[in-house]
């Protein structure tokens, strides 16, 4: 565990001169930004006279708008031109950075043009025009924008986030990015910009962020939000625990409604996505809800007992999150309430986390299928991502030398006929493709609760019989060509049969090997088509090799 | 076109008596129910003493609790006492059928124990229990039961799902499922099933069914309401204007808080996920919008004008739905207005239908690189699924041709050294796994956006980067293994080379198919894997068997 310096320890230089120097050289922006705001506008005047060229149009950037306006009066006047000429031929009326607010992040998604902006500015050293583009768009594209960028372009796009709307966008990153940009924030930095997020973003922070950080953020945390957050790390992240939060108000069964009214007035703001308040009865037993959509439509005189709606049970809190998105699916639910055992009501989930949840899984479901890590920079240095995907590529050549070593065993029948090599391939791609459909079927059915051992006998009948009816036609085909191909009708027979028996096996195998990974506690989507294609090679060639050797040779 | 008759057409049966029993025999409950109620009790009680013990106790299952009582006093005691005795004993309190309202539809999700139920209560014709669990069962709940019911038994169940429940059921059911069960409802049935539903509920049914059927439903409507399916029927499906729904709020900028409240209380409800009102000016024009949570926390006699928020930029009518879903994912929206070119609202989209597009995009990618349809049934007759998957099969063969036909050009070779065919699955499998996983990153980077020109040399030189390393260590490790194998050095030396260079293609082949494949319009999710495997198949089988012919043989 590290303790957070006020400020990086520096070793080198000592004046903040030589410091901003220093910083400049190794593109830390922010601290650049950091030390200007504390040093006296005549100094900065003197260094930016000092910097060469290069150097003094980078330290520029930096300056904002209200602080040039100190600065060029110290200037000698012909610098003092040349950088409002800079400024003015890039079309950045001088002092004008700081305008607006979040306000104006309108709902626009011209992504491609944003990227292309910003890569622009960048590659210009355009650093004031890059913070103007970050300032207009919404944390979340800021994050994709950042996840888009080569490496070397990101630390710079980074160091231009201003620092309150930092922490909101750490939170739209994937893990292995979050953790590298997250780092390199100086410490205070990292507190100031994490510490102000809704406490589900910031509990969903520490449990992301490597431990030396989330012990950072946790030691910064304090008083009843440190009771809150603790709580909330107790549950597992994969539960409706997990999910939820506990920012909701609660209000009385008895209470009328004219009374709700007045007390919301007395609240500044409800909490981020309040679509319902929560009741509860004198014991603070979970009753059922409120939605707002009630309240503003009751007659003030009524009680919430009257208008609230009861058909909304409360969440346990260890239900799956698999199993919450669902029912938020099902049930068209904005947000829900969690309770204990005792039906106590300890925290709601809101519809935006199980939308997150759902593009999370989804997206997850698709890159392990390729082996891949969902969370993973698309740009890692080249070592890291060669590491992780020879983890992929060594399990398949297990299976590959598996398949070899099958077809090894006939090498005496292939040597007596060679068109076999030709063919085998065919007869292992065919089994793998019908295999994967059938799987594909099964990993979609187990997923969405559909599957079950009452009609698993019933499935099982019509994927047999699906096979049968494309390996008899397949067969045919296939052994029809290779007839015409090589002009034997043993070597088409064989092929054909060995199609017929791969087809078959390849749906035994796609409807068993998930049902016998799940109960082994293993996602079929993860492993569920290596062991396919395993079986169904194996099976091929040994099949098509094996009867070959028994009537054609 | 087919005009809706009021009673399907009779021909054989000629009184109500015979017509119930025909409709037994053919198992449609809700024409037997429907008779039923348009007869005496008297008559019933003789239709049930005339019929054998095995269709008595199938017709007493269709009698309502309320009618039994009416029933009962014509019947011979004797059969009457058998009757209650026989209820008794399968624990049905006789007389509870029609207790309770959807009210109890709490958020239980144990959908393994329903299917059980519901299965057993149908095997054993306790119909009238297979009615009460449905009952209880959210209609997403009965939907998902029904798609995993075998056929047989799926059409008895539907027919005891209650018609004012029956139209939401369908929409939670999958495209080809729900055209079956449409289709076995008496079109009177499905008119009085559907149209009570939510506009957009509604028009999604309208594209969705078959034509004949939504003919029927649009000849049905009518008025102002068939105005507004008209006007949504003509956005594209998969638009902002095909996910929107007519049914939001306005009120004025200059109106007084009080005012909007007073007028909320004159309407009985809000339309369905009301979160927020929509905020127009005296033209029409969108404004804004009326958060309901900043609507009961503002002083009454603060305007509209002062609390409404104008962060939220109208959604154009002709946005892509894809990027809707991004929208409401990215700022947490629970509602979006949707506006025309003018900027006049016409629309708004809630969040449960972004949430539902989001999983079903997930799903149909999920199916789609098996070549499988996600919205045909999983127990569709096998000759209509064999005729499905037969499609990519038949692709998939002519890719497998194509790697044979390369291989062929090398029987010479394999002739001299057949080694060669034991090993060379393998170089084209570790091809195929490299390349796959390229191309799964590229898919995903260009479904989140986030790969475009700019930053696509920075990716190929990653991307080729990787390849060389695990080229490399597996080229040595494969060749290694071959050597030792075999004993043949030139062997191994080929074998490796083959691998290095089957594995460059493959990440070259993985970025650039994607690409090419969006550019041609295609979905590179779909058709990617496909002409991948190609590729890898066809280098890796050239590459090593050609390298063999030149330097072994």
């Amino acid at each position: 565990m590290q303790k957070p310096p006020t400020h990086p320890p520096d070793v080198g230089p000592v004046t903040d001169s030589e410091r901003i120097v220093q910083a400049l050289r190794e593109r830390r922006y922010k601290r650049v930004r950091k030390l200007l705001a504390r040093m006296h506008p005549a100094k900065i005047a003197a260094l930016v006279e000092a910097l060469g060229r290069e150097e003094r149009d980078a330290l520029w950037q930096q300056v904002s708008a209200s602080m040039e306006g100190r600065i060029l009066p110290h200037l000698k006047a012909a610098l003092a031109r040349q950088l409002a000429a800079d400024a003015a031929e890039r079309g950045e009326p001088s002092g004008s950075v700081d305008t607006g607010d979040s306000d104006d992040s309108r709902l626009s998604v011209d992504a491609v043009n944003q990227l292309a902006a910003v890569r622009e500015a960048v590659s210009e050293d355009r650093l004031k025009r890059v913070g103007k583009l970050l300032h207009r768009m919404h944390p979340a594209k800021v994050a994709g924008l950042l996840e888009a960028l080569p490496p070397s372009e990101r630390g710079v796009v980074w160091s231009m986030v201003e620092t309150d709307r930092a922490g909101k966008v750490l939170t739209y990153l994937h893990d292995e990015i979050r953790a590298t940009l997250a780092r390199e924030l100086d410490p205070d930095d990292l507190v100031a910009a994490v510490l102000p997020l809704d406490l589900d973003d910031l509990v969903d922070l520490i449990q992301q962020l490597p431990n030396d950080l989330s012990d950072l953020l946790m030691q910064a945390t304090s008083g009843a939000r440190r009771e809150q957050v603790e709580t909330l790390l107790a549950h597992p992240e994969d539960s409706a625990g997990g999910l939820m939060d506990t920012d909701f108000i609660e209000v009385r069964a008895e209470v009328r409604i004219g009374a709700v009214l007045r007390y919301l007035r007395l609240l500044d703001t409800l909490p981020s996505h309040t679509d319902q308040l929560m009741v509860m009865d004198r014991q603070g037993l979970y009753q059922g809800v409120l939605r707002l959509s009630a309240l503003v439509t009751a007659d003030p005189t009524w009680r919430v007992s009257e208008v609230m709606h009861t058909d909304v049970a409360g969440i346990a809190l260890d239900m799956p999150a698999t199993e919450v998105a669902r029912l938020f699916q099902d049930h068209d639910l904005l947000s829900a309430p969690v309770v204990d055992a005792d039906q106590r009501l300890v925290g709601r989930i809101t519809v935006d986390d199980v939308v997150d949840l759902i593009r999370e899984d989804a997206d997850r479901a698709l890159m392990q299928m390729a082996g891949l890590d969902d969370e993973a920079d698309m740009f890692a240095p080249v070592l890291v991502s060669a590491r992780r995907r020879a983890v992929w590529l060594g399990i398949n050549l297990v299976t590959a030398f598996l398949a070899a070593w099958v077809i090894g065993r006939f090498e005496a029948t292939l040597e007596q006929l060679v068109a076999l090599a030709v063919l085998m391939p065919i007869v292992a791609s065919m089994g793998g493709i019908a295999g994967s459909q059938t799987l594909t079927l099964m990993i979609r059915g187990l997923a969405l609760g559909q599957i079950q051992k009452g009609n698993l006998r019933v499935l099982l009948q019509r994927e047999m019989g699906t096979s049968v009816l494309n390996g008899l036609l397949w067969a045919a085909v296939i052994a029809l060509l290779a007839v015409v191909w090589f002009g034997n009708w043993g070597l088409g027979g064989v092929l054909g049969a060995a199609i017929l028996i791969n087809l078959l096996c390849a749906a035994l195998a796609g409807l068993a090997i998930p049902l016998l990974l799940q109960r082994m506690g293993i996602d079929p989507a993860l492993a569920g088509s290596v062991v396919l294609t395993t079986v169904t090679d194996v099976i091929g060639f040994f099949a098509f090799l094996g009867l070959a050797s028994l009537w054609l040779v």
